[in-house]
């Protein structure tokens, strides 16, 4: 490839302008294979991006028409007939319904080269199917989830920020998989402010926004009640919102967490820290229950990915919906296009 | 009266087959006044319950014209001309968004008066305009809050349960108004027996449901996982649905706290046991933020209140939107007429 194809797939835009992205295999055995086919009928004929999948062949093959290439920059050319794909074969044939650990390398594997493609700049981003803790953890995986492995393979272990978006919202919540109780007890000055600065990072760089609006949540029923119903929000949060606002980042809250979600409340910040996983994915997941998306931030590349699971109960099936996925290939196309002009 | 007649009181049927309720006052500086003659503007003309208010004269006066009646019985027969008023008088004249302390003996007399027509049957139950526990804590009052003061004059302390409902969904936080860090550690199986127990006998009498559906909500990201973070969903929570169950009521869950209130998680239940304030009030809210009705369980009369507060802020401007006031009126009737057909 000459240097302008070189630059040209550096920017993520392999010919035509089209922005191309990286999709994982996910867990074969998990509904990935067909949404990934579904979510290519949807955008096959443009008004989206175009993508390369780093899987199987003949797992994809059984759900959409397959070209096999060497390089991203090949993808958009193909797109509108076949799906892309950039080998990484499986063990043993899947079987939906019934994940099989001997595939464990190639799943991982296919989440190495996306990744490899993205910090290359040789993809505009990432965008991962569902794959299965359990069924890598089996195989060796030795890493706490899908994110971690990712900021990792990026050289920025522990700085992942997890998003959530919709067309009506975007929320982070500063503290996720874990019990309630140990978010209350784990919440800390340090992680909201951590959390607050990468969201308003990624919000001008990937997201356009050039003067982002956070909202801070409070912890507790009305925000505490200046102190009735705890007092995190002083202790906590509050110093918090001070030190991102001398940060110079418009901050506003602590919000009570059950009137912040309205329309007419959401109309007036860009994203919304949450203190817990549910406090966030509750509002999120109520507005929009298949179009969100679920946003890494503080990684190097793009990275989004469908905001639900592998769905091994209904794989193979044909009745799953693509939305999500589709979703996630939007908003990865738009943050991509957003970064290449920021 | 003759019997008849306080049979037909007795039923809270006052006339023309028109449900008749009691509306309290509130605090006289905050909206309750302009509220309360925006709902009487929507319903004089039929299409919902008419409605006395025990309340000053002169304050509501300001508002709308206004009858003085005797007795709820008047009060179908004038509704569709004036506000009925059963005069309970205020100490001082209210200013808007300025509660006085002098006034609060006539707000508590008001609320007082109402529970007992509704307790005489002489009115089909209760819908309370919003009082501002700090003013009345000022003058005496001792009661932690209205609902706590209204299953003491029931003569039912400690037996209210809260709902929250919308047309859409019905939510029942076990836990309310303590610090989350509270909510967590005072969760008690007996706790969520006793409300689904509660919920399960309204949803019947009150809201024509033979056989209701609870779900039962997790308190943990993804009800605890299988255990991994969180084990409430094991110690706590599920031998709570099993009693609910043994009990004979159709009672699921625990379920994850995030999906549980999406459209199609929501057709599968008539009301959500929630372990704590935002877990029931955030989508509540965020599906219909101004149609919410606080209803009171547990009690021997029908109790409805708006779901929001004095807003001493914006009192007096005209601006109030008495849409909750409405709804709660709505429900109230609708309830009263369940329960007399029951």
């Amino acid at each position: 490839m000459n240097e302008a194809g070189v630059n040209k797939a550096g920017t993520g835009d392999a010919g035509g302008g089209r922005t191309v992205l990286a999709v994982t295999m996910g867990d074969p055995a998990g509904i990935g294979p067909e949404i990934t086919a579904g979510a290519w009928r949807a955008l096959r004929a443009g008004g989206g991006p175009a993508f390369v999948v780093a899987g199987d062949d003949a797992l994809l093959a059984a759900h959409a028409p397959v070209r096999v290439v060497a390089d991203p920059s090949e993808a958009a050319a193909v797109f509108a007939d076949a799906l892309p794909v950039l080998p990484v074969p499986l063990a043993v044939p899947a079987r939906p319904g019934a994940p099989d650990a001997a595939n464990a390398p190639a799943v991982i594997a296919s989440i190495a080269r996306a990744v490899a493609l993205a910090q290359d700049g040789r993809v505009g981003g990432v965008v991962t199917n569902p794959i299965s803790k359990l069924v890598l953890t089996q195989a060796g995986f030795r890493h706490p989830g899908h994110t971690e492995y990712l900021a990792e393979l990026c050289g920025v272990p522990g700085q992942a920020v997890m998003m959530l978006a919709c067309p009506e919202l975007r929320v982070v919540p500063v503290t996720i998989h874990v019990a309630l109780r140990h978010a209350v007890d784990g919440l800390t000055t340090a992680e909201i402010v951590r959390c607050g600065l990468t969201t308003a990072a990624a919000l001008r760089r990937d997201f356009g926004i050039a003067a982002p609006r956070l909202a801070v949540a409070g912890l507790n029923p009305h925000a505490g009640e200046g102190g009735v119903m705890g007092d995190e929000e002083t202790t906590i949060i509050a110093p918090a919102i001070a030190a991102l606002r001398a940060a110079g980042i418009a901050t506003s809250g602590p919000w009570a967490p059950d009137t912040m979600f309205i329309p007419p409340a959401r109309a007036r910040y860009d994203a919304a820290l949450c203190m817990y996983h549910d406090q966030a994915l509750i509002p999120l997941k109520t507005i929009d229950m298949a179009g969100g998306v679920n946003v890494t931030l503080g990684l190097p590349i793009v990275r989004t990915s469908p905001d639900h699971g592998t769905a091994f109960d209904i794989a193979g099936q044909g009745v799953a919906d693509p939305s999500s996925l589709l979703a996630a290939l939007r908003l990865a196309g738009e943050m991509s296009r957003n970064r290449r002009s920021a």
